[in-house]
């Protein structure tokens, strides 16, 4: 049986199940401190006989396996998570092969196995919620270079009657200083379902989406796009990403039919889990393989 | 033997070599139409017997090999070569085993394999000239999704004393709008090279090529970046960009010390017909690994 964990900046999901996606036991444990979370987290793989432990994390992390802080939260604003090992804390509890990877990462590892980009060797999983952060499967592995992209962190234009000045520590008006959920939130003075109605609210956030594809697109040219996280339920932004991706883009590269190239989760609010069982999977595989 | 042929918009350059990168035999043939300078590159080739051909060729290209127009140079403004099927007219004289990919794409194969990313597997090359293209080693293979990327169109900020308007006749001022070598001369009034005392040229070049940096950084995360080209000769841009990078990542993510990271070509002038020579090496072994 593998096991799964994604852990979110709020809350951790934990599993239990297969390869094939199939989910035998969850729970939702919030996320506080790691010495009250991890015990929770431990204490539920502990009633099943796990084989390997997939991990898709909030970051940043390092998962460079050559690094001597591989497996740790590295420089998060979430204070007591800073430093913390996560590799190697439940590495000791259970003994098993671990899969380390962002969150989002493991996302765009489920979609393109078994979710909207199934079928496809590439996608791009971006997520807008309280932050926002994009994986990337590329030629059918997880992108990785130096360290793990930091997409949410890019530069966008920043709209000629938008005033707003941004909620990112580091750089104030990147993509997600104007666009994740608290932008939204500070700006319009309401959480984004609440402001479902407001179309201006809409075509504003399609506007900054929109730049953010258009560059993640002439760099990387996924062969699907999935558009995840609290803020994308509101589906009403579609459109207006669909129409600023057209203007910008203005036929420089040739894309699919955007409806069909930029989606929602196949797998809806399990991208991330799923994801994270794979990563326990394909754990399990390269230890299998180095024992041959 | 190997033969190698990096197509530009002003020349193309042939040589014959190894997979070492060494070069037997060279030829510049100025680019005109395809009746005219293919007729020459095919004429150089024959006097050698070839195992296998690399193309680096300027684009857009069509690089899918499941695709009907496979091998052809597609909606490049040099309309002479629009729908010129490369692959197939050097494979009809030759019958050898063709390798294809963007010009770009080729010099970054040349980087990491023999030149200034040796050791990595992963870098980026950009090149800064009549326009600006960049091409990537991903994990150890060139970055290919729906297709090629095309960085050098990603939107930047305009800075605030630029008035121009950009070059690009797809989106104006976009990268390549604002700081490819046409829009330095237009803009400046005189070439690159002419222009080398002026240090306000080099501060708007390297606030420009800085932010898009940034954006391959957060999207990619390569280990090395390579900076060739024309207006990249002019090495007094490199410290504007280094100090424009430092401003804009603000400490968010960790990278090594920027004038070991973000560096010139390795291979100087040859990293494109390099990469050329090893992508005939890399098309004769997907020859040979198929035979067996």
């Amino acid at each position: 049986m593998l096991g799964a964990i994604e852990a979110g900046g709020t809350k951790f999901v934990c599993a239990v199940g297969d390869h094939l996606g199939h989910i035998a036991d969850r729970i939702e444990i919030s996320t506080t401190v790691p010495g009250e979370t991890m015990k929770e987290v431990l204490a539920f793989f502990q009633k099943y006989s796990i084989d390997a432990i997939g991990i898709g994390s909030f970051g940043p992390i390092d998962i460079n396996q050559e690094s001597p802080s591989y497996g740790f939260i590295t420089s998060t604003p979430k204070t007591a998570w800073k430093d913390f090992p996560f590799v190697q804390t439940v590495k000791e509890a259970f003994g098993v092969p671990i899969g380390f990877n962002t969150d989002v990462n493991a996302a765009a590892l489920g979609e393109a196995t078994l979710g909207a980009a199934r079928g496809f060797d590439s996608c791009l999983y971006i997520t807008v919620g309280t932050g926002i952060g994009a994986g990337a499967v590329v030629q059918g592995n997880l992108l990785q270079g130096l360290s793990h992209p930091e997409m949410g962190h890019i530069l966008v234009r920043r709209h000629s009657e938008d005033s707003y000045k941004g909620t990112c520590p580091y750089h104030g008006d990147c993509l997600e200083g104007l666009a994740a959920g608290p932008a939204l939130e500070e700006r319009w003075g309401d959480k984004g379902f609440q402001l479902a109605e407001r179309s201006e609210v809409w075509e504003l956030e399609g506007y900054y989406l929109a730049q953010a594809l258009m560059q993640y697109i002439l760099i990387l040219s996924p062969k699907k796009i999935i558009l995840g996280g609290g803020v994308m339920k509101q589906k009403q932004v579609f459109p207006s990403i669909y129409k600023h991706m057209s203007d910008l883009v203005n036929g420089y590269v040739s894309l699919p039919e955007l409806s069909e190239y930029i989606v929602s989760p196949g797998l809806g609010n399990d991208a991330g889990i799923t994801g994270s069982l794979l990563l326990a999977d394909q754990a399990l595989g390269r230890e299998l393989e180095g024992k041959r």
